[in-house]
């Protein structure tokens, strides 16, 4: 909270409205930061879970919080920003549902919008409940914040010093920016990853027992919550079919041109499926590495060594004594075999100095 | 190899032709299990390091092999399978090709079927090259074998017989039963995958960065090589077709009811929109468990270390003293800040007396 904001300067007081997965990853990470924070939720079992975990107090505030965090279902949001704004005149509002238009429509039409900061924290995990709330879930994540003209700079302020003290970085974007943004990168994903699951329904189990690790990835996430889901993808519609008709067009002209291929392999029928599986590379080396952070671009130095205790420390002594800082260690070995491979990922200009190093220090170093 | 086998009562020896992550995996298990292995590839780097890795002899046979597997792309195995058998006659010949009805065709066209088994382990990894390939990789995984009326028994059961001792699971079927399968449960996943990366290209770096995990598993095949992936997909052109038109039309049907929903959540858009999900729900729960899994159920200890040279290795060195040898590393950490999080695996039975060392030697240790 900063001096600008309206609340006490120190600690503000917060109520975390909603102790599902979200709501109550919030609450873990603000009561850890030094915030008073309490829970409400109308599954008092989920409550009194979330409150257990450590995540702030099952009651209400003696007095009026200086911000309520609403992590509720996005139709939820316009009718509880009303009830608390009631409740609590004083009090600076937010919510963190995936989709934003919608969400600032209602309450601009509901409640007083300009103690309203729309947001949402970019993260999450493929379990539900309070019991799978992590304090770190935001800890570097993007969290989008999406005032508009009439809200209050004192309640922007506000909510982004509870999104640092939450470990994420705040973004600041127009509603309508946001769910364009997370239409592609997260809404139009969901509906593909259902789609392709849901061809495997009419599958004979013959087929479906062929499936690997590929198969699980792309549809991971079609095992998510149909029912808050429909209303993540309804309240961002437009967006949303803007993208699936242009992902549709793309599987069409991919299917046209696998009915074109001859046996030349630079007809145009080829090219246009190169191209589609290039295009996809490319777009996939364009998303943020472990943390956000941007990929790094690290090299790696593939070492055979014998798989054996102490052996991985002399090679990074040997690293230390090169002055080369490892960036990244994977070590591939397979349960009975006598060596393994040790890939080494290190900045650039430090590869060659620890090939060399490695080498002469007797390893055998495939770089 | 059985005694109904062309080669000798005992193991037999094995030509292994392309040595990427697939042939140098099939080596390695065979080379594992007792079986002579010789390595074959036109690629004198990869070679040497499937080589040192162990995963058998870079020279060739002395004698004819008794089975030739070629982990070459599909439309390099038909004049393989031609030249192989003119290099050694009596040999038995499979492949691991993705596609099998087109490899079956070129194979009556040029070569000899009868000693021909068209052979598709369902493994694989999203990293390429002999330095990725693990002796476990077929680990429990379906191997599929596409014998025809006209293949001698003799070559099938060879060719079984090192299924198994990759520890595989054989799955006989007719080429074109495999090549639907496959369509469903991988290819056209692979370029549904491709396509949502696809779209990526074009969006601004704001939208990029607000991507999370589950677009990162959506796209993870995404980074596969596009021109083996252009060849798989065009040698299984009809059957990958069908399925991609129909996805198209799924995308194009949630599109068409996003475009139709209204206030009340049980109208028509709204009831397709949850239907698409739900039946995504339940194809993704029709996948079988996780396979291949590695051998040993690890134990994870972390540790908070400061990020500097050398660091890492006096944790490996105290871990080499306390007699724990790491299974595995993952490193966790963002560009500036001053402390990383490492994850040790280690087996069960190592865990405390690693957190203990560790703890001991004065490191921050989360367990």
């Amino acid at each position: 909270m900063t001096a600008a904001g309206p609340g006490p300067v120190g600690s503000p007081t917060v109520l975390v409205v909603g102790t599902g997965l979200m709501g109550t990853s919030v609450a873990l990470a603000l009561s850890e930061s030094g915030v008073r924070v309490h829970l409400a939720d109308r599954d008092s079992a989920a409550l009194a879970l979330a409150a257990d975990l450590g995540a702030g107090s099952p009651e209400p505030p003696w007095q009026g919080p200086d911000v309520v965090v609403l992590a509720v279902p996005p139709r939820a949001v316009g009718p509880a920003v009303q009830a608390y704004q009631r409740q609590y005149p004083q009090c600076i509002v937010t919510d963190i549902a995936s989709t934003k238009s919608h969400v600032q429509a209602e309450v601009e039409a509901m409640a007083d919008p300009t103690r309203f900061v729309g947001g949402h924290p970019l993260a999450g995990r493929e379990r539900s409940g309070a019991g799978a709330a992590r304090a770190d879930l935001f800890q570097d994540r993007p969290w989008v914040l999406t005032p508009v003209p009439a809200t209050l700079a004192g309640a922007v302020a506000a909510v982004e010093d509870l999104v640092r003290r939450c470990g994420a970085q705040p973004v600041v974007m127009a509603p309508q920016r946001h769910d364009e943004a997370v239409a592609l990168v997260s809404h139009v994903p969901q509906v593909a990853a259902s789609l392709v699951a849901a061809r495997l329904t009419g599958a004979d189990d013959e087929a479906v027992a062929l499936a690997g690790q590929g198969l699980r990835d792309v549809t991971r996430i079609a095992a998510s919550d149909p029912d808050l889901w429909t209303e993540i993808l309804v309240t961002n519609a437009p967006a949303i079919r803007a993208v699936l008709l242009e992902l549709a067009a793309d599987l069409e002209s991919v299917a046209t041109a696998l009915g074109e291929v001859g046996d030349d392999p630079d007809d145009r029928g080829h090219r246009v499926v190169t191209d589609a599986l290039r295009r996809g590379g490319h777009g996939r080396s364009r998303l943020p590495g472990k943390h956000g952070a941007p990929p790094a671009a690290y090299v790696t130095v593939p070492v055979v060594v014998p798989d054996r205790p102490g052996e991985l420390a002399r090679i990074l002594l040997a690293a230390g004594e090169a002055g080369v800082n490892i960036e990244d260690i994977t070590i591939e070995h397979s349960a009975g075999r006598p060596v393994g491979l040790v890939e080494l990922a290190v900045r650039p200009e430090a590869a060659d100095r620890l090939a060399v190093a490695l080498r002469t220090a007797g390893w055998s170093v495939h770089r």
